[in-house]
């Protein structure tokens, strides 16, 4: 076992950063199992929370799996070697994706129903109405009429008021959350999901922030967990869980919003999803239950197009001027080009007719993602609490969480467990796959229709 | 019609800041024509540009709308107070900037120079060519072509030989900072120069880093003090440094890449100006001489436009593994379009035409500037190592750092001292005056000469 000096704070990320360099240089082999949390921690005389947390972030970024029972392994790295080594491999999706047929995993909107030659004109329209001025520094917060333009449609969308001036402009919802630690401070603890997003996790843990993950019930996060973990901010998609599909209850809504008015925390409301919601009325915002403790967070990069890496975050007063004290005297990481032609999409009306359209095909796609788990397997239970382009289904009678992979691979057709998405161990998630219908189409489902 | 004094540079944001101000003062009430751009500018004695310019500025932050063939009109403002905060200087430049005739401190490459017609007809090319391309998901790294073009541009510009693959696009230097400090860990100590740039110390002690000031001497940097700091980072810019001039000379460059090697320690070489070094032989790059130890980073913010937040920085092979493996889950965040149409001004000779202008452009304003100091005090010497658009020039028969600015004030002269740039105390800066002249006109330096 190896045996590591973890001076100072931040203890977690010290203990993942040497494991992480241990299995890049060679020292820990593919495949070869780490020491229990337990003895482990024991061994290096931390806490078992310590080493859980280290193994939890190996486990997000690729570098270790876990098998049921038996403990954390080292996973096949996969390292390309720099300088005079063939780039080829940049952004191609990971995995062996070309053996499946049809792909639930990976995905976002077909690239077909974007309106291309609208946004081709409203770029040429921006060239030439503003011209020089596109070259002017872009103020810290954003571009003023994209922010005005967000503002109403955060109104029309959402039901959130909220001025302009509140609204902050950045390069994705990823990049905000590394904005979102500067502000609050990296001697918080941050609560996020569990099971979730291991991005998300990834993100605030880069960042320099101390991350615990808390369980997700059927009635949200679990507040019993949250209060537990000591956490001051609580990052959560009240709308939508991700991979869960959870919609969080308005008793809950009002227990974390007491929460963080007692504990003076706060919650990043991300609302990453809730454009697609496709039956069911709207869910109200956590925002506006108490918008000086919600950070609403939300992004154009999963509705619009991946190239483009634009989100937004709605600030409470003191946060906003605070980030004004911090950051005014730089200049905003969006090119005001983009901001421009986005600013006249949603003035323009175009977003919330791109996002009708999604909303319609996506609604055909779950129909037929339906049908086709039905014929797959009779006995599976789907769950679908009509938000975004994900649903959950369970095979009560599978014996595990690979023979329900392996059964819909040996059809062609790949998925992942919400085991898959633990960042920590939990009951109740088990034999249920997570069918993320964002990127397939009719076509592929016929395929598969085809084989059976 | 108000009629208003436009004194100074950046008329049309001083009319702009004006009109703005009698809307919110209801000197201009709801629904109200503003006067053509013509009648405007003749009654002002400006061109229409200026006016238009203004008119643009105020449509896009909502303050007036305008009716195709009918002209400009004065909106309805909501004054949304938040939290007591008054959000009326978002983007407005700090201070007041009007009482100067010359600004020594603030300036960017004026924006006439920039070949916007090429830029623009580069952007349209790029939205013909690459079309619904231009959606996809940009790998983390950045776009393949765009770091081949910058590969090349850094053999011909800096004899700078690395591959594509070692290349990493960013927002900006200022973002490009905080992936070091992600990449290098919180875990190390970061060295910056001292005087120097306060938005470098502040970019890591944002993202969580500990950073200590190394003073700067004629030298450069000082090993001896960097020494005993105990840093393990050392960011610097060898081949000119802000504010002082200073030239990183050979031996102790030997030194640094010594330091570093011994140390296990990482040099992160800020070239951010090196495209302009006016006379003299070019410096040689630090990188060149152990691409293990130096990560090279640069900007075309400053070269470019400043809205466009768009820096590049070359990784040692192990530090690319490690980006790779941190960073390969996530989609690069500068937008494609802006990557391809970059790629298209490099490729095509376009950005390198645009410094060459650039570059005789300030060979006459420095000619000028120094003409106009040495007018405003004969006893002054000036200390220009030929590098970037600034240049010192130290009083010895002044009072106080102090004295040096007011007496440049009572000229209608903006300047900053070196001590204003001290992150620590450090002796022999006292009574040198920095001068910028980066964003300074040969007019306004004569405005300046008619005065005396």
């Amino acid at each position: 076992m190896a045996v590591y000096d973890l001076g100072g704070k931040n203890k977690y990320y010290t203990l993942y950063a040497r494991i992480r360099d241990d299995i890049l240089s060679g020292r820990y082999v593919c495949g070869e199992k780490l020491p229990s949390k337990r003895v482990f921690a024991s061994e290096l005389g931390v806490s078992v929370v310590t080493v859980q947390l280290a193994y939890e972030q190996l486990l997000a970024e690729g570098y270790i799996s876990s098998r049921e029972r038996s403990g954390y392994f080292v996973e096949k790295i996969d390292l390309r070697p720099v300088g005079g080594a063939a780039p080829a491999s940049f952004g191609a999706p990971d995995g062996p994706k070309e053996q499946y047929v049809l792909d639930f995993v990976k995905g976002s909107a077909p690239a077909e129903l974007f309106p291309f030659s609208v946004w081709a004109k409203l770029m040429r329209g921006v060239l030439l109405d503003c011209g020089e001025h596109l070259l002017e520094r872009v103020p810290c917060a954003g571009d003023a009429a994209l922010r005005e333009e967000i503002s109403k449609y955060l109104y029309r969308s959402r039901g959130i008021r909220v001025g302009a001036d509140r609204i902050v402009i950045g390069a994705g919802a990823e990049y905000l959350y590394g904005v979102i630690v500067q502000l609050l401070g990296r001697d918080r603890l941050y609560a996020v999901e569990n099971p979730g997003y291991g991005k998300i996790f990834s993100a605030y843990a880069l960042n320099g922030a101390s991350v615990v993950p808390v369980k997700v019930t059927e009635h949200g996060v679990s507040l019993e967990e949250l209060k537990k973990s000591g956490a001051d901010v609580l990052h959560i998609s009240p709308a939508h869980q991700f991979p869960t599909g959870v919609v969080t209850p308005a008793t809950s809504r009002s227990a974390i919003i007491g929460w963080a008015e007692e504990r003076g925390g706060f919650v990043v409301e991300d609302d990453y999803d809730s454009e697609f919601r496709l039956s069911g009325k709207p869910i109200n915002s956590l925002y506006g239950l108490c918008p000086e403790r919600v950070i609403y967070v939300n992004t154009f990069s999963k509705s619009l197009a991946p190239s483009m890496r634009l989100g937004y975050m709605v600030l409470p007063g003191e946060l906003m001027k605070r980030y004004l004290s911090l950051f005014s005297a730089g200049a905003n990481v969006v090119p005001l080009f983009e901001q421009k032609t986005l600013a006249a999409m949603l003035g323009g009306g175009y977003f919330e007719r791109h996002i009708a359209r999604l909303k319609n095909y996506y609604r055909q796609i779950r129909a037929l993602t339906v049908e086709i788990l039905k014929k797959l397997n009779t006995d599976c239970e789907i769950y679908d609490a009509g938000g975004g382009p994900h649903l959950l289904c369970k095979f009560p009678q599978a014996p595990s969480d690979e023979a329900v992979k392996e059964e819909f691979a040996s059809r062609g057709v790949r998925v992942k467990c919400l085991s898959d998405y633990l960042l920590a161990a939990a009951e109740g998630m088990e034999k249920t796959a997570v069918i993320n219908y964002s990127g397939v189409t009719a076509e592929q489902i016929d395929a598969v229709r085809n084989r059976l």
